[in-house]
């Protein structure tokens, strides 16, 4: 029986600012990535978002950005290696200080938004982040990108001696060499439920179709899904249940082997 | 023989800014508050700082602050008691880190300046300071202000379970009811050294001389000393000399009992 | 014929977080109280903001705060008076430069959340305010808070001879003595539209039923409504329409004399 | 007679760090870059900034920079034309009304660091500065890389109908071809402070000894120098004693011709 883990971004409001659904979401989902304060989530947030993903068996992630609230670690910046270890120790070990309260473990690390996008493109940032990873706790696991575009990430990840997790979109198009097709493209990013929930077992299975029809292998052991608003929420019960009429067990990173 | 800690405020430095003569200061002190990146410090600089701590085996603490760069965590803000306790779990929680990273212990948490003083004047504050600390680790010591003024903030700490750490100020002159002189009265603060040597080595054997001449009594296991400029390092260096000449040794907190 | 302003804080918005339905709200009132990048709003969102208020015709205005941006402004910060007076400075001269760009002027200024709170509360906070207003620009109105509770902050404006506007909160209920019921009563806030609206009307006309049924003179030359929902909005439109149903002119602050 | 600016980077303190020897080098000045709050300074330190310049009779500039205090503003970061359009704005708004308290007025404006170098390297990231200083006032003059490789950057600024400065670095290594010898190879700083007057001394005629030891020409009216320790503001000194000697004026940019 194949098994496979949905991911999602949590932990997103700020303050008076309120991002997401997580109440809704987290019913599905399997793993929580819980923003640490610096791109987005506070104290207060993290705490509640610990708490709701404990609750709800979803296994708990730190999702660690750039120092770029204004906007929202999206933007890349130009690091220095030391920094961007330093920073992720940092963000991690917070985050990890909420699942002590709630007497809960933290599972696994997945780089948010700029710095995960830096980490594929660049093997220093990669590795940077491993090393901040290896040297706080090397039971984390490490989300990279599935498919050949994210070799260097999950390399980096790997030479270090962590556990690698490889994660793929299924709302997301694929070209027939295994990579992401660029969101400025015109059909890069797919919205049919019903298509998106097929691509999330087909990738379950460990292939996916290619823009061009042909079929891939993708090895695959997570897949991130949204909870920004009701329609994507209803999509990833669509994921769930599609998985569940066919037999793939959704579980938290670690579980499934 | 009798057993006193020096504590000093440390790891204050914020990127491009720097503040403090840590490497000096560290010889002579044997615990570190460390500052966690919210009133001052950041990643780099608490990495930098933990290590050093750990190289010369002074014990480590956190030094949580108000979320105020601007105002170095000297202006009081109004927080709530669940505020002030998930910015207490965030940033020892960021510190503990670091320790982990550096394979040492976290020892301790004294909140830094306005907190601190808050916590001293305000039993919600000092219990939300103290509920945070323990929902975390419960091993962590907790310091608090020793004599008549500190006794809510110990209480706090105290039925909550905490191991409450007495700290006193050598340079500091003190009422004949065993409280801080104010800052504002002319003579609050002492600045010959060899007099707050002297405070230093009575307040190690439990007593300190008032401003009206008078011995009272005073219950400390920690004295607080500052880096900030070299004559202050000069007069860490002499309050250690003073202390290991009369038999007294200088140890981390709950190393001397 | 009587003539009012209605105020609204707008461009509270940050970065990927959204605050407030500004579209929606500018169409029914005068002024707009836009926020400067510290506790609220960011560049862009002050750009779009001013532009917005101008090609309505709406005041502009500056809407200051702490540097708060996790407590959204509302908690009190214990700044000194200088402090206080580089802070108006800085944050109205940000977004008077944004009035520069779109050929607008700006109008007045309003203290946001805690800052006005304690306005009210402290001489020093209010003259330091004042002085910060006068000393940028003396033709600029300075929004305090009507009735008895009021008086030390409009004292502060006009010693300085500022030019104070009066502001009252239709859907807030007055004591006798002229000053608002605290949040904490029950019946602190009126929320039926129509009450609300009526309200608004008595206080254009320089009256307002008290809790104990009696009526108490108000002097008021401008109202605050809110725009967060669309509850909000759709309240501000019915006050609107029954100003103008009873010959009230709404119009920015200074252009009714 | 010939004329030459003298700019200095000032007003980088911040709450309770401190940077620069402002103090010292503004008598040896005669445009002063202040910092705005971004990536350095602060209402106070800009207060007291603009006062100390136009005590001087200093020329006052904005020194806006990106939105990263803890990079101090010297890691580039990936804006859109849109928000670094609107980051110039705010940031020269904000150190303009500190102008206008001190009944003073803002002369120039110079970006930051890596914000610099980018409108060096970037023909949208320098257009776009260049449009948030035209938006906000059109008579300011736009401080750009003199030779070579600051062709872009003037173009852009001029295109606009911007003035524009051309700024040189006396104490830099230039390649023959008339750019900055990268900060990677062994002799690109010089630090001899007679050098380096020498060579400010040249630039003001309107040449400079390339590393080759060939005569460029370099069209300059402003000379960047330093102001961060005690030996910087002698070298500036010693610039401004030779620069006298040899009958070239001293001035604010504009002020020359």
């Amino acid at each position: 029986m194949n098994v496979i883990d949905l991911n999602c971004d949590m932990g997103e409001s700020f303050g008076a600012y309120s991002i997401g659904m997580d109440d809704q979401v987290m019913k599905y989902i399997s793993s929580a990535n819980i923003a640490c304060g610096w791109h987005a989530g506070d104290p207060l947030v993290m705490n509640k978002t610990v708490k709701l993903a404990a609750e709800n068996n979803v296994g708990i992630g730190a999702h660690p950005g750039y120092p770029d609230l204004l906007g929202f670690g999206r933007r890349n910046m130009f690091c220095t290696k030391e920094e961007i270890q330093q920073y992720i120790i940092y963000q991690v070990g917070a985050l990890a200080a909420f699942c002590r309260v709630h007497q809960t473990k933290l599972t696994h690390v997945k780089p948010h938004g700029a710095l995960y996008l830096e980490a594929v493109e660049n093997e220093t940032t990669a590795r940077a982040i491993a090393q901040g990873i290896m040297a706080l706790d090397p039971n984390l696991y490490f989300v990279a990108l599935a498919g050949k575009k994210g070799e260097t990430m999950r390399r980096m990840g790997e030479e270090l001696g962590l556990k690698v997790v490889y994660e793929a979109f299924p709302d997301r198009a694929y070209t027939p060499g295994g990579t992401l097709v660029s969101r400025k493209q015109p059909k890069a990013v797919i919205s049919d439920p019903d298509e998106v929930a097929q691509r999330a077992l087909d990738m379950a299975k460990g292939f996916v179709t290619a823009v061009d029809g042909s079929t891939i292998k993708l090895d695959v052991q997570t897949l991130c899904v949204h909870g920004d608003t009701l329609g994507a929420v209803n999509l990833v019960k669509t994921i769930r249940e599609v998985l569940g009429a066919n037999d793939i067990k959704v579980l938290p990173m670690g579980e499934g082997s």
